[in-house]
């Protein structure tokens, strides 16, 4: 599987021409290498790799890594990389995205002045998570299980949830179900957004109480095995409104044809329309203040991103989130996720909660 | 409050003859105005301040933001702001430790081109983390608070820890007690290692059963109200054996001298010293990999840090941690962590669990 991976890169950067490549960000770190430390410096050239890593990582580090050889570093992993790839090549490549000018400065300090300024190349594509995009078999299979202990999740929680609670309870009670349940953390913090707080997009659970007729949105994620699931439902308590029962109507039709829409060849711009069309004959569009998904795996939010504007075309094995939602300030909002495959022929909805309006 | 805090950094910026400043680190930001939204560009000068965020975050951002105009921006927030300040300033500062390569050619394609390399100036200091080392009265109390419910989480965990529990259902009691103790979330991956993986020192929970005798390594911490807390206790289960036992006690002892080192005045390198010396006396120093603690308040890593080297003076209002750590490959590991918040006579610990090892 590793060495499938370090072979798909050292391709790509064969098609760069960039002779060796300095892997600092952690999550292309373990795609690549496997290892899961807080603390990596991956330097790769055609034929080896090595990982450069400290002190509190020796045992984890050798237990981890496949593809390349594992070494402690005295002082920084970052320099000792660098001073590695200095002594196996004429420049390396690293990755804008995830390099900070700190960073940039360190990594020259620690070749020769001679190379200083020259070493070291900005990659004009972001290699990793390029290829980071396209799950294999058994990624799929890990992130099918991790959306499957999402719903799991959301199933166990849901008795639970009732008008009174504070959003916190519901969060403390969705995050020890998935603990339970074998999550090994959450992929982002919980949201639980009830009544007018539901049309805050990113509303954390708070010490509100959940009131006796209007929204809740439960937006969370777990992670198992290193992959992120991500999912939303909004769902009630009490009476809501014709204008409430019509929005979500309309943001679950939305949220069909952006799902519908997800298939090998389409832009992720066309996908984002889809469900974008659906509230702007709704009348609903300025109410939908954000992009309609994102790439996700081992973290939650990857490219690609489904937007507008966005030319990229899906590729079998991309999995990303369907997210469409409306945000009326002051009185209520609705969200509906779901994570989804690309297949050869079309898609796969990994998140198989239902979507039709629970009333709790 | 806020306006305090914006008065300081003014106060340095000039000190720095800067005219201006962007603030993209988001506890930065989260610091300086209060906004605690995930996409945010805070642009600074003498006399105004703006926060950009874009159409989530519309609500949110006017609730939050103190001493600083807020501006939705329609394409992107880092962009605008770049634009609002070449229209405000002559130059700008940024910070080169939290700016990627990618977002300095942003940030540039912001501005005109006769100003495009000269405007934005990497600043010498990081000006807004070095303001956040020194916790005003009542970040002190939030910080104690958080430090007490981690407290109040380890009493409640562990009278359930026993032999044969899976490591991960003592990290989902722990985090349940959290959030149900009013934790708005946990402030990094709880670590629960057990027998020989105490050993590893950032050893996360996993599907390993807790053995019938050694140790536990517990390392967690609770956000509350934004702030982190941090602790370890390492407990133990059965029968230990003399060489356990004896490096249990020379940790504890390491510990409570680097406790006593953290004074104003005394460097941060003086701190490690204290606890290494006592290890290198009872010659356990080769197996103490780490650092003896960092600072932490609205990040759980933030500075100073305590390690060899490092010369900067401890001043009343910083709060580190203290948290030397033994770690025997294949045998068994152990780590004591208090937090300790430095006052004007000398310091005040803020975790108040017993360090006497605990037997279950």
């Amino acid at each position: 599987m590793h060495n499938v991976r370090f072979q798909a890169l050292r391709r790509e950067l064969q098609r760069e021409k960039a002779e060796a490549l300095l892997v600092t960000h952690l999550p292309d770190v373990r795609w690549l290498c496997g290892f899961t430390g807080s603390n990596a410096a991956l330097a790769v050239t055609a034929t080896k790799a090595v990982l450069f890593t400290d002190g509190r990582y020796t045992t984890q580090a050798k237990q981890e890594t496949h593809g390349a050889r594992v070494v402690i570093a005295k002082k920084s992993a970052l320099k000792e990389a660098c001073a590695w790839l200095e002594a196996s090549a004429k420049r390396a490549g690293y990755d804008p995205e995830h390099t900070t000018i700190a960073a940039l400065a360190m990594m020259r300090s620690a070749v020769s002045g001679k190379v200083r300024r020259s070493f070291f190349v900005a990659l004009e594509r972001p290699l990793v998570a390029e290829l980071r995009t396209v799950k294999d078999a058994g990624e799929l299979r890990l992130m099918e299980r991790a959306a499957a202990l999402g719903d799991q999740v959301f199933d166990a929680v849901l008795p639970h949830i009732e008008s009174g609670m504070e959003e916190t309870e519901i969060a403390a009670a969705l995050e020890f179900f998935a603990r339970s349940l074998g999550a090994e953390g959450m992929s982002f913090e919980t949201i639980v957004a009830s009544g007018k707080r539901s049309a805050l997009p990113h509303g954390r659970a708070t010490a509100t109480r959940v009131g006796r007729n209007g929204f809740i949105t439960l937006d969370f994620g777990v992670i198992l095995n290193g992959y992120c699931s991500d999912m939303t439902r909004t769902v009630c308590v009490g009476k809501l409104s014709a204008q409430e029962r019509a929005a979500y109507e309309a943001v679950l039709e939305a949220q069909e044809a952006g799902v519908a829409a997800v298939k090998p060849g389409a832009t992720c711009a066309e996908v984002d329309e889809a469900a974008r069309a659906v509230l702007r004959k709704a009348g609903l569009a300025r109410y939908f203040t954000h992009s309609t998904g994102h790439g996700v795996g081992l973290e939650i939010h990857e490219a690609p991103r489904l937007a507008a504007g966005q030319t990229l075309e899906l590729k079998p094995g991309m999995v990303v989130t369907v997210e469409p939602g409306v945000y009326l300030a002051g009185k209520f909002g609705i969200r509906i996720e779901d994570m989804v495959a690309v297949t050869q022929r079309g898609n796969k909805v990994l998140t198989k909660t239902p979507k039709a309006l629970i009333e709790l």
